[in-house]
């Protein structure tokens, strides 16, 4: 998704995020030092020091910041357009030009979640975030008569899937030509199952 | 998939990787050691240390040899019911009964494609070896009449997204609710994508 909240942090504690989440995308977080941290960090590193035990404590607090942001965005806004509200949402999460070193991060925090329960339990609930929003977006769609009478809990697994596999596959493989394939199999998979009238 | 490819090895260099097969997924990746490995096999460890530098070596090789087992196995057999095999193929790498560690273990490996280039030609490989053979049952369907006149490139790297977001997800979410709700749209996906006469 995007990481604009993090474009205006206000106070400290922001900004101690903010700089966690700009030093684990520049060095990934097996590099990650708090020391690399500061660097990001406008103020002392002593501060980071003094509020935070280790890196985890960081990263954990910046990944549930992010997700929080998630969350209240999905909660708030209305779902006026559901179709292109989840086209959009699909093409995000697709994005072939997504860095593929904010992949590979991504895919080292999960593999963390193995052996840190912490993480299991931040995964677990993003997992669930964008399940919720995504069955709420279908939904939405089927009381407009624009989607087909489907099960959204079961569609959008089904979409949380796809982009989770996309994840995992971008670790060992940035060619193009698989993501092209399947954003568009994505897309007749939409076509196919969920719109009332093909395009 | 099914491992009995183990069963019954042939040689010390079988028995080797059989024995690593079975250290891995009692101890993980993390935990794996030579000795470990050792305490799996019948001769003595010293041929594990005489053979191999570390542990990824090992690894490495057992990963490659159950490949190319599948590999064999998925060239050598004709495809005459395109339908029930791919079904069957489906359900084996859907099926929820497989163990959590064994699954655990999968991410741990491919989080290691991040920073080691064997693991990441592994995984690359070994994606587009399921990947084939899923495009040959597809494209064998379509032959048979059996199935619509989809890409089927596209429609194998969908399956093997689903399959590979399963294991991302299975790592942080060992419930079974998400996992039947995945396993039906699944099967919906392939009934209105794929069967040319809905069951």
């Amino acid at each position: 998704m995007n990481d604009d909240i993090f474009e205006d942090p206000e106070g400290s504690r922001e900004e101690i995020l903010a700089a966690t989440y700009r030093a684990l995308h520049e060095h990934g977080y097996s590099d990650l030092t708090i020391q690399r941290i500061g660097d990001q960090f406008d103020k002392s590193t002593s501060l980071l020091y003094y509020h935070y035990e280790n890196k985890d404590e960081l990263v954990l607090e910046t990944l549930e910041f992010l997700l929080d942001g998630f969350e209240a965005q999905f909660t708030t806004n209305e779902i006026t357009e559901p179709r292109e509200h989840l086209e959009t949402f699909v093409e995000r999460m697709c994005n072939s030009s997504a860095e593929q070193a904010h992949l590979e991060t991504l895919l080292e925090l999960r593999a963390r979640a193995i052996h840190d329960e912490r993480y299991q339990r931040h995964f677990n609930r993003s997992d669930r975030v964008f399940e919720t929003h995504l069955a709420d977006v279908i939904e939405a769609g089927i009381d407009a008569g624009e989607f087909r009478d489907v099960d959204p809990d079961a569609v959008a697994t089904a979409l949380v899937m796809f982009f989770n596999g996309i994840v995992l596959r971008r670790s060992t493989d940035d060619s193009d030509a698989w993501v092209t394939r399947a954003t568009s199999e994505i897309a007749s998979y939409l076509e196919d199952r969920l719109y009332v009238d093909g395009d």
